[in-house]
C-alpha cells in the first residue's frame, strides 16, 4: 500500500513532529478538522483523527486511523469494503485505563467511600468492615482486548470474573464466557455487570427492560457505549432496586444534556467519558506503531472488522 | 507445650464454636472480657483476644494469641521472655485488606472522583484525563507481609515500587529496600508514601518533622499506627504543602476526638480504623490453625519477636 501523503485531522503538529522518526517518504498536513478542503481529501492516502471531517468522502483515501477505541462515528459512513478502505483504531492501554476506572469505583463501594466521607463530615467514628474483592462475582460484558485487561486486573485480586460475548469463545482470565443469548443465568449471580461493549448493530440498546430484569440489586458499570443501554429501563431499573448502583462514563447523548434525570441521582456516578481518554502521545505513537506495520505487511490487531463493528 | 485451658475474652462463643473441631483434649471458657478473674487468668493455659483483660498477668499463661495485627496493646506489659509466654497475632488476610485499601484511595485520587463529583452535582460534562498507576512511584514503610502485599498490588498495575525498612533487606515486589536512615532520597522522588509500621520504639513519631520536610507535594497514607505520625507535623506539612493530601485509618488517640483539627481538612480523609478490621471467622480459623501448628511442633509465620516488637 502506497501510504505517502498523510492527513491529520485537528492534532497539534509540534507533538506530532516529536513522535515521528524522520523520514523523505510521508508528506504531512497537519489540518484543523473544520477547515479541511475536497482537495485535502483527494490529495490524502491516509486520514488519521478522531471522527471523520465535515464532507468526509472514502474515494482516495487508503486507511482510515482513528485515534479512539470506539469507530462507531466512522462506521456511519458507507463504502468501506467497496473502496477497500482500511480502518484501524487506537487501543494502546486503553484497557488499562478502563481497568483502572472499573476498579477505582468497585474499590469505591467496597471501601465504603461515600459512607466514611459522610462520617467525616460529622465527625462521627463508626466501623464498617469493608468488602473484598474476591468475594465479588463480576459479569463482564465485551471479551476483547478490553474487556479482557478489565477481567485481568479484577482476577488478580481474587474475583470470580465471567464473560459475554457474541460468540461465547473461552478465554483467559475468565472462569466462563457464555453467549450474550444465554447470559441471564450469569447475571443472575453478578454483584457487578460491567459493560465494555462497542456500538454496533447487535448491541445497540442490548441493555434493555429484559436483560434488566435479571439484575438482583446489581450494580453496572458501562465504559463501552452509551447507546448500548436504555437509559428508561436503566432509571426503571435503579427505581425498582434490581439494578443497585450505576456508574456511566458513557451515555447515549454526550456532552449529556443538562435536563437529564441521570444526573440527579445519589445512585448513579456520571463521568464525562474520560475511562480511555486517549493520552496523545500515546495514541500518536499507536499510529506510527500501525503505520510501520503496515508497510512491513505486519499482521494488525487494531484493524477494524466491518461485519463486527469493532 | 501443654495448652489445655483456653480462656476466650469476649468473643461470641456460638460463632467461635461452628469454626472448633470437635475434641476432648481443650477446654474452653467463653468470657466477656470486662468479666475476667483472677482465677480464670490461673486456670487458663492460652489467652485469646484482641487485648489485655483488666488484671491481665502472665505468670499462668503459656501463649496468647491476639485478633488483631498490631500487639502494641500486648507488649505494654513486662515479662513476656522472663516467663516464656508465646505471642502471636493475627494476619489472615490483613494484607490483601490493607491492599485494596490503599489502592482504592490512590485510585480515588488518580481518577479524580472528587472532581467528577463536584461537577456532576453542577451537571458539568468536563474531562480530565485519569492518571495511571503505572506513572506512580510509591514508597512502602514496613516490608513485612502486610507492606509486601501492599507492593504487590501496586507492582501489579506498574507502578514504581520502593520499601523502607529497619533492616534495608531486599523483598520481593520492591524496586529497591533501603534503611529508615537512608529513606530520603526515595521519598524526596515519591508521589505516594505509605506506612503500614508497626508501633514499636523504633516507630514511635517517626514520621516528624524532619521526615515529612523530604516530602515534595507527596501524597501520604497511614494503615500502620497512628502513633507513629507527629499529627502537628503532618498539619504543618499539609500547611506547606509539602504533604498533599493524607488518607488516615489510624490517628493517635482512637476513636479521634471531636476537638481534633484533622476532622475538618479537605486534604485529610478519615476513615476509623477499617482498613485491617478483623473479620471474625477468619480470626479464629487463624487462631485455630495457629493452634494446630504450636500442638504439631510447625513453624509460625504470626508469632511476635519480641526484640523486633511485631
Amino acid at each position: 500500500m502506497n501510504l505517502k501523503n498523510i492527513l491529520v485531522a485537528g492534532i497539534n503538529e509540534e507533538l506530532f513532529q516529536k513522535h515521528l522518526p524522520i523520514d523523505d517518504f510521508h508528506n504531512f498536513r497537519f489540518i484543523p478538522i473544520d477547515e479541511i478542503s475536497a482537495e485535502d481529501l483527494t490529495w490524502a492516502d491516509v486520514y488519521v483523527g478522531s471522527k471523520p471531517c465535515p464532507g468526509f468522502n472514502l474515494t482516495d483515501i487508503k486507511w482510515v486511523h482513528s485515534f479512539n477505541a470506539g469507530v462507531n462515528n466512522y462506521l456511519e459512513l458507507d463504502g468501506w469494503e467497496e473502496n477497500d478502505v482500511l480502518l484501524t483504531r487506537t487501543i494502546c492501554s486503553f484497557g488499562e485505563r478502563i481497568s483502572e476506572y472499573c476498579l477505582s469505583y468497585v474499590l469505591k463501594d467496597l471501601q465504603y467511600h461515600t459512607y466514611f466521607e459522610a462520617n467525616q463530615r460529622e465527625k462521627k467514628w463508626a466501623q464498617i468492615t469493608p468488602k473484598m474483592v474476591k468475594n465479588q462475582t463480576i459479569v463482564i460484558f465485551g471479551t476483547g482486548e478490553i474487556g479482557q485487561a478489565v477481567a485481568e486486573a479484577f482476577d488478580q485480586l481474587g474475583a470470580t470474573v465471567y464473560g459475554v460475548s457474541q460468540s461465547g469463545k473461552q478465554k483467559a482470565y475468565f472462569k466462563e464466557v457464555t453467549k450474550t443469548t444465554a447470559a441471564s443465568p450469569l447475571i443472575e449471580r453478578a454483584d457487578w455487570v460491567i459493560s465494555t461493549l462497542p456500538l454496533t448493530k447487535e448491541t445497540d440498546q442490548l441493555f434493555n427492560y429484559e436483560l434488566f430484569s435479571h439484575f438482583k440489586s446489581t450494580a453496572f458499570i458501562n465504559v463501552g457505549r452509551g447507546s448500548t443501554v436504555d437509559e428508561t429501563a436503566l432509571i426503571e431499573g435503579l427505581n425498582t432496586e434490581k439494578i443497585r448502583y450505576a456508574v456511566l462514563d458513557v451515555v447515549s447523548t454526550e456532552p449529556l444534556p443538562k435536563n437529564s434525570p441521570l444526573w440527579e441521582r445519589d445512585d448513579i456516578v456520571i463521568t464525562p467519558h474520560i475511562s480511555a481518554v486517549t493520552d496523545l502521545n500515546e495514541a500518536i505513537s499507536c499510529f506510527i506503531d500501525t503505520l510501520k506495520k503496515i508497510e512491513n505487511n505486519e499482521e494488525l490487531s487494531n484493524k477494524v472488522d466491518f461485519v463486527k463493528g469493532y
